[in-house]
């Protein structure tokens, strides 16, 4: 047979590759395993130190001096000037190297972040840990080519990303997504795959970490109506995912502005944050403070006050403009949260479903990752949904332009024609 | 407030952008409802087709002449060697042109085919149909610039893929991944999303066209021992997909080399096929003829002929490559579904789940765009069995090389490495 001999002869040269490819594959089961179990650790930890603080609400007392600490341990192990996440993304597009001291850093100060009550996410985290941690393993292990560490920065984040936040999925796709919109690493596809899922597994069953997951109370059928007020939404959702983004660049460029020296801008900004705090119930209310998971449930309820979306984007500016860590992803989810509640309550159209498309739409808008948006609301509120968060991601994605959380992303393909471009993220 | 200001001026010129989008949004609305018209009562007639023949068997006389007619038909209207799905591929990364009249030749070639029990799926029909409609929305309005162009036939194949298969998120996203492989043409996600959804509801409500939905009866629980199985099978699948591709290629070059009158390539071929039929059981079985859609049932029960790929191949092998029309996707479903069942059966490991890892898997392979497949899993198969399907794509797509169903793919960004390489498809 004709087929047969060319099936063999083609299938030597795929099993060539083959091999080739099955170093990446032990590799990023170790990448799995190491950072499933630090990510955990984290994980666990990080929920440890909420729920000390809701039961001792005097630790947000700690607000002035926290940051003051994170600052001191920037300045010491690292350097002044931290680039954060950024780093991890822009190494993947370019010559920056990223040091493995990043990863006890942005764990120590996260934790630090959480214990005094900081308005921050903890992605941001869960990308300099894990990638700082498979940049390692790519140096130690000898891979000499950068496309090869890539991979393995790559490996790591999407392992961080998935013990942390509970989404396997989203998170294999997300660092191949983030990365420079437009392009997809599928090379890194198949390690992503392994390591997030691998450090899932860790996360759940020796850390305890459950999966997140959201009931949408009400679920109108898809349809010309339906669709097109989730459309109109979405486009908001577009427009509110710039407002935040520009919120926290200009924030932190104020605090710069008014406070040169790093420990006055540090402490400064935890007084504000503790101050806020106080005006928006007292210390021990806290619905703003941490990373707000907690409250999504009562958003998915349309149980939350109208303008809690623009209070979290106040706390979570001020928190990470003067040296609180964390991230910004667990806040974009709240705040999409609640705007779609506040949304579907004055509209009256199901709040639940509207602070499902919230998240995801401003997730999208934040990230410009539309793929990974689908997949986290998959993941996060079922299948059911579908139709509806398409059409957000669409519309996020095309209303909120170039900006972006990580200035370090670059927009390769124009949003709004299919030619090259490559221009940074504002 | 500095943000306040800060947020109308950006948001103007948002705006700005959003004006030029809304004339995309017009466009793919009506790219929409006129696709969805056309597939829709297509897929309608291809039901109605497939019913006829099953219960007038003897039309299969008819295949040694339907595929004389079919060449004939092009020869006249077209011209001679019919570029097909490659054409509409290649128009988005060149600057060939996309003639309208492919649209109502690839209709009736495709009703033809399965009219007499061609062994061919569908969607090199939805692809040609729906890209030139698009195409030529594109010529008609006046856009000049080919970036603009593309979205159009990208909104057009999203379309008319919805409209057939039933699956409007994987429909979305195909035609954004399956031109370019490692480029993701985000510019027409929105475009592609409404196309997609408004031809689907007109596919469903007007032509009473269902998305198909395959039950996974029994589906193990995720570990290592199950993630190693699934793991080796779409190795398999990985395998097969490249001897798939290669068949076809191959049997269309060998049917040309020995038969160099198309006309008389065209009768050897369908006599081939017609004798096939009879080998297997005769007219009245017809498994291996038409896209073998209902079949797919019998192969998520493990109910199927172990051999029931390999037939698949050479059924579909000796129709596409003697001049019948219709596409290979619904018989790579067929394909990996019944190795599946093979493969569950043979090592005694849920062969329903292996039925559906294969289906994505294989798609995987032949199309190299692992997001549409891991959504069209999602889709066919319900959310469930997630991680099995997101390591089995991971695996087929690296395994399967360079291979595809379309010479015209490029692959633009190496499987093996982060790097850039645009070559194009084997």
């Amino acid at each position: 047979m004709f087929n047969k001999s060319l099936f063999f002869q083609k299938s030597e040269h795929n099993v060539r590759r083959f091999n080739s490819t099955l170093r990446w594959l032990l590799v990023s089961v170790l990448i799995g395993i190491v950072v499933g179990l630090i990510s955990g650790s984290f994980g666990y930890l990080l929920q440890a130190v909420t729920a000390f603080r809701l039961s001792h609400a005097y630790l947000l007392f700690g607000l002035p001096f926290g940051a003051m600490a994170i600052v001191a341990m920037y300045h010491l192990i690292l350097h002044e000037k931290d680039p954060g996440t950024n780093l991890v993304i822009s190494a993947i597009h370019s010559d920056d190297r990223i040091p493995l001291r990043m990863a006890p850093l942005i764990y120590i100060s996260t934790i630090l972040t959480h214990l005094v009550g900081g308005s921050a996410g903890r992605e941001g985290a869960a990308l300099q840990l894990g990638g700082s941690i498979g940049n390692a393993f790519g140096e130690y292990l000898g891979f000499r080519e950068k496309e090869d560490r890539n991979i393995m920065i790559m490996c790591g984040m999407s392992a961080a990303f998935s013990a942390l936040f509970g989404t396997p999925i989203a998170a294999a796709v997300f660092s191949m997504e983030v990365v420079s919109v437009g392009i997809m690493h599928y090379a890194a596809l198949l390690p992503c795959a392994i390591s997030s899922l691998i450090a899932r597994a860790i996360a759940l069953y020796v850390f305890g970490i459950a999966s997140p997951s959201y009931e949408i109370l009400e679920l109108p059928a898809f349809d010309l109506n339906t669709g097109l007020i989730i459309s109109g939404f979405s486009i908001l959702c577009g427009l509110l995912s710039i407002f935040f983004c520009v919120s926290l660049h200009k924030t932190s460029a104020l605090y710069q502005k008014l406070f040169a020296n790093p420990y006055l801008r540090a402490f400064v900004g935890g007084c504000a944050v503790l101050a806020l705090s106080f005006a928006v119930g007292g210390i021990d209310n806290q619905t703003y403070n941490g990373t707000g998971t907690s409250m999504i449930t009562f958003c998915m309820a349309g149980d939350i006050s109208s303008l809690a979306f623009l209070l979290k984007i106040l706390f979570t500016a001020l928190t990470l403009g003067c040296g609180y860590k964390g991230g910004e992803i667990v806040p974009t989810f709240f705040i999409g949260a609640s705007f779609g509640s506040m949304f579907g309550n004055l509209i009256g159209f199901s709040p639940s479903l509207c602070a499902a498309v919230g998240m995801g739409a401003l997730f999208c808008g934040v990230t410009n990752s539309p793929i990974t948006s689908l997949l986290i609301c998959f993941e996060l509120f079922g299948f059911e949904g579908t139709p509806f968060f398409l059409l957000a991601i669409g519309f996020s994605y095309t209303v909120s332009g170039y900006y972006s959380l990580y200035s370090s992303q670059k927009i390769v393909y124009s949003k709004y024609k299919s030619n090259f471009i490559d221009k940074s993220a504002k």
